[in-house]
């Protein structure tokens, strides 16, 4: 039924936190050896050296940068929003610096209880930095987190409602990241993704464990777990998106192995299930 | 914006689960001395006991049955789907015998990757097991589980898709169970307890804690978490319901402090909360 051929290698790309265990450094250095062309870094990498030097880096190792990640929190209190505009600007500058232009967004949690102004804040945190994305040239990626990240991480929940928060601004400014983690269990799954046509900015990658030991940090490596992801890339390629996909494997177990054994498995386990 | 009253006492329902250090005989003598008025057992608590005897400890007590946790678990193999439903008919019958007419549906995880096919076995499952139900007297109850459950206990996973499947079949045989917990998050959330107008056949309460340290057991003492408990509460009986509202708290700690203090503690913060 998905007899897709696998994804070409070329598009694989390791998000930074699938190897936390490394520094950005060693991130480049084990891209390279492994014969991978992309890298996803996280921010907390990239200020632990510095911006100049990190961009600096991945410049010289001829790596291309799939994404950044991340900017967002939109909701906060009166007197924070401003300090938290002004961090997104800073986060659109350092995609730039890397070489990127997808910034994707984890929108934040509420501040109370009240979840529909949090997500009102979220569209208004959005509008107000596209400007400064668009004037560097970076557009935005909604990515709607699992529900279960809704009290901590973010009130996008569904790739509905990222669908929902992207129509009100230009396709060219925001769009949204299809992470499989967050997204499998959706019954409406298929018909967001086709809805997304157009809006896909990224496609992650990782495997949902049964059981699931721990919220944060209980991701699968890809084949380990009960996603379709075979069926899940064919839906984004029929979306229209072609570009690099993440390996983004948040995963405690993984981190305590050498980084470069964790590569290893994901370069040789993605023809087989991606 | 929800200054709704508290609702009613009369309407608190210990569900078992929350005192699951107690036996069934001694959940029924914490709620007499408490001044709850009702229960919501669950199966293994019966079973431990026998059907019968619970049935009659049950009626002696005067306390009434809010439903009957519960039936399900209907994605299985071919040679497994007729025990099954053989079970889910006993559990029709244990729910009359307990004096209920609700007996509460988890329909369980998938077999394999096909979660498409394992939703369809949902469906065909609660069909068959409609004339028995009927017959009995008892209706089916849909409770869509937290996402985080997909893989595990349940691939129904939003009140919409309850809704959706509850839709093939009559009210007067087959509804919905609103569980805050479950769908505290969906951003679809009020428009489809309204959609289940006439279909809801229970309401459940506990909270969301910041941060959740584990999937299953770490739910909260209503008020200690992040649920807008009263607006969903007046969603809900705008949608016709005015039953019992069973507080379902599913926590480890609890389980480890004696019954009567946890159930202390229910009682005093459900007129504050609920």
């Amino acid at each position: 039924m998905f007899a897709l051929e696998p994804a070409a290698m070329e598009r694989l790309s390791l998000n930074q936190i699938t190897v936390d265990q490394w520094s950005l450094e060693e991130a480049i250095d084990g891209c390279i050896r492994a014969g991978v062309g992309w890298i996803g870094p996280w921010r907390h990498k990239v200020q632990d050296v510095g911006v100049d030097r990190a961009a600096r880096m991945v410049r010289d190792s001829g790596l291309k940068v799939s994404s950044y990640c991340r900017g967002g929190f939109f909701p906060a209190l009166e007197h924070e929003i401003a300090a938290r505009h002004e961090d997104n600007c800073r986060a659109v500058d350092e995609a730039v610096a890397l070489g990127t232009d997808v910034l994707v967004l984890v929108c934040g949690p509420s501040i109370d209880k009240n979840i529909d102004a949090a997500r009102r804040m979220v569209v208004d945190g959005i509008g107000a930095l596209i400007p400064h994305a668009r004037a560097a040239g970076v557009k935005l990626g909604i990515e709607p987190l699992h529900p279960m990240f809704a009290g901590e991480r973010s009130v996008v929940v569904t790739l509905g409602q990222a669908n929902d928060m992207a129509a009100n601004f230009s396709s060219d400014a925001v769009g949204v990241i299809v992470d499989v983690y967050h997204v499998w269990w959706d019954p409406r799954l298929y018909e967001e993704i086709a809805r997304a046509s157009g809006r896909i900015l990224g496609f992650h990658v990782s495997d949902w464990m049964v059981p699931t030991e721990e919220l944060l940090a209980g991701r699968g490596l890809i084949g380990d777990g009960v996603i379709e992801l075979r069926r899940i890339r064919a839906a984004v390629e029929a979306a229209g998106y072609g570009g690099p996909i993440e390996v983004e494997i948040i995963n405690r177990g993984l981190w305590s192995r050498p980084g470069q054994e964790v590569l290893g498995a994901v370069v040789s386990r993605f023809p087989e299930h991606i």
